[in-house]
């Protein structure tokens, strides 16, 4: 990486500059570990006192941002700095990745009726099963498993040691992080006299299109219809989504966050990290559940909950400011109690 | 599939047959997603509302239900709906499941001192060490690691990428889902000036008959001495068990569950998703532990308990319904005190 | 395993011995599953009772123990009985574990760039890419992926199925279990009119010398730095490490926690089983926090904390001890009001 002020400011077209930095930008930092020639962003106000202070040679800012650097520096202001600062290392990237070449790896073992397309990527000691589909521009990493019947779209990617059991349906531009298992069972019994049966699970899993999927995560066919995650969705390491579960588009689903069978999600939704979803209920569009909240019923759209079992935000709050005064609560009704007993 | 209702009466044997469908039924749906030619069942009670407006062919009811289906429409009256339904996606399932050849694949890697009964399979990449035995019909994915010494009984399936660690021992008819981990270490460090020493694990798992567990799910080696999982216990995905836990016979442990070192389920205990067992702890025949719940101690036989950390389920209910009334409740005695000063 | 009271005199040097045991220790065990020729311990005072009716033939007891064993069986009286045991463990161990043979297994799969120690072993169908550096006595497990450019420190142990992507550094003696991915992209979005844009994490992971991971645990590569474990730190299964993430020194991070983004732990920190800890905060040197427990903020260094969100631990169990009061304390609320009324 190897960028003049110059070529930033065509690159990155900020709002305006303040002060100007003459060396060479070959890298990228945060403010309080910065060098001379690096490139750093202040995106959290708690980070605020930083930017000032920082060695970095150049500094993305918000466009209201009231400061002006010390002599040799330079702040551009951006309207999203974050975002510029992800374009940075969006280029440091493309620098790094070595090219995927297309291709099935000599130690892959695809079977002979999956249909690849010439220009997919298929890593060493993956495994293809018996009526695959996979589409333009697809990579499966090393040590993959795709179950027979699968369909992988356009450009999707599976990192190394992922399963796909049978008959998944992956859209485009779906990412799917190493260990993560698709299409598992779902947990799902019959209990007669204390013996627990369980139920086949014929059904699928479909995933949208532009869907993330993080490392170890763990997403369960249907028990016979489908398991959904809306497109644009991005899903966080070591969540559980059970079977039959619909996830609408453009949600996020935080780390550890579970989501239990037959729930809906609507759109946008977010479920921050070890959050919980009983099964059968239904999360509205734009619903946010804070993080470890325990959702037993439906949440309407829009809304905000936190707690165990979900309050609203408002009420959640006030209820952890109260839970403080509790001890001196008692104590007040005690003195009341005293008081009135001794009135008589 | 192809069903005609007089061969589904002799499959399933209703109670009783209300309606006629002339049709064959081809596929079997859910309710609200139901097209002609489908079976459905109606199992959840929130559901009643769309048993007459589905358009399932035959709708699988239990035997006190009152309705009647519009004309070309059949119900089954069935002692238990859902089971009858499973029964029906079974023979679907038999029907798609292609056969598992016997035999050890050719890119599979099996120890010459192994004992492989002449019908179990080994999937491709698979990898067997010494020692192990394997009884008639088992099956073991692609990818999958069994480590030295393993036993694993008659018909017992290990789907892809399963680990089991050395020294393992798996029951019959016992199901394993991918990316589950058997056998590691358990979390034990002897802590002597700040720093932690390991303890040697040298213990092992016993995962008796009919157990399933579920998909990245761990369970830890024994110290020394077991850690045991008892007959037809059913674990499902991303859930922890420590070393030297003992899981009693027909227990459910649901997502992300964890249960930590040394502590004991009894019989037909059920811990609901992303509750935790602290160590060293007991859990009594029958409990029922609820979803989130936290336990720092023992819980009696067929108890129910909820919250963190635990309270009986009607002393929690009570307490979460009052919990919305704490802010009134410190106005009330804001209100008794301005009240009894004002009195004197 | 064949020891004489005498040697395992020598072998443990007691503080002193009660009792006298004229046979052979054959077996480790638990107090109350011990026969006669086994060694035990006794560690948590829960278990007292079981010393005396225990069928051990030796029982290593701490110093201040003031019992005496009955005829034939014998105490050691130790500085750290289970430290003690552990060593006994350990040559069990010793005689169990079969020697890992230097080398690479020729089915594994290891690019012509990637500088592998002579001694070093590789195991059956791992996987390592070009410009990875292993140093002596690394052993990796089967099915193991390295990524390019990973650095394996001296004695460092993968278990079978680890996936490292690229660029991690490893340290010395670093165990890491089944299933574990290491420097997976974070979970780092820039949400512009409703879609979330993946931000580029071009950043490592390091983890330090001494460091063990558990099974399935996931952490995340920074965004640009570095996400660090800080050497002789223990971390169990399915814990979540976020991007950025920096964790101090012999630390314990129990099963199922989760450390949300750019967070710090200082030194000696234990998290507890299913606790989390929100982004973007600090936790100092030698803090506890709770199993279960939520973190929204900063936790000072050497305070305990527990609850969701996190209380001091003194606060919250005079909360839950309080809790149990609440139904009552409504009640005498009202009887308060209904007097004030009546005395009006």
């Amino acid at each position: 990486m190897n960028f003049t002020q110059d070529e930033l400011i065509e690159f990155l077209r900020p709002v305006a500059v303040v002060g100007c930095y003459g060396g060479t930008i070959r890298g990228v930092s945060a403010l309080n570990a910065a060098q001379e020639g690096d490139i750093a962003f202040f995106g959290n106000k708690k980070y605020a006192a930083l930017v000032e202070n920082s060695r970095a040679s150049i500094v993305l800012v918000p466009e209201n941002f009231g400061g002006s650097p010390s002599a040799t520096r330079a702040y551009f202001k951006m309207t999203n700095p974050s975002w510029a600062f992800a374009k940075v290392c969006a280029a440091i990237e493309r620098e790094q990745i070595r090219p995927i070449l297309a291709g099935i790896h000599p130690t892959a073992i695809v079977d002979a009726t999956a249909k690849i397309a010439s220009d997919a990527h298929i890593g060493p000691l993956a495994i293809v099963e018996d009526g695959v589909c996979m589409e333009t521009g697809v990579r499966i990493g090393a040590h993959c498993f795709v179950g027979h019947g699968c369909h992988v779209g356009r450009n999707t990617c599976l990192h190394p040691r992922v399963t796909l059991y049978a008959n998944c349906w992956l859209g485009e531009n779906v990412v799917i992080h190493s260990g993560a298992v698709i299409g598992c069972d779902g947990f799902g019994y019959e209990t007669m006299e204390g013996i627990h049966h369980k139920l086949p699970h014929i059904g699928c899993v479909i995933i949208e299109n532009d869907v993330e999927v993080g490392a170890n995560t763990t997403i369960d066919r249907a028990r016979f219809a489908e398991t959904r995650i809306g497109s644009g969705t991005k899903i966080d390491n070591l969540v559980q989504i059970g079977h039959n579960v619909r996830v609408g588009s453009d949600c996020l689903i935080v780390s550890q966050a579970g989501i239990a069978g037959s729930s809906t999600l609507g759109h946008h939704v977010v479920l921050a990290g070890q959050s919980g979803i009983a099964g059968h209920v239904n999360i509205g569009d734009g619903a946010q559940i804070a993080a470890q909240c325990g959702v037993p019923g439906n949440v309407p759209a829009e809304s905000v909950v936190r707690g165990t079992p979900a309050m609203p935000v408002n009420e959640a709050n006030r209820f952890y400011v109260l839970r403080k005064g509790i001890p001196g609560l008692f104590k007040r009704v005690e003195a009341l109690e005293k008081k009135s007993q001794s009135d008589q």
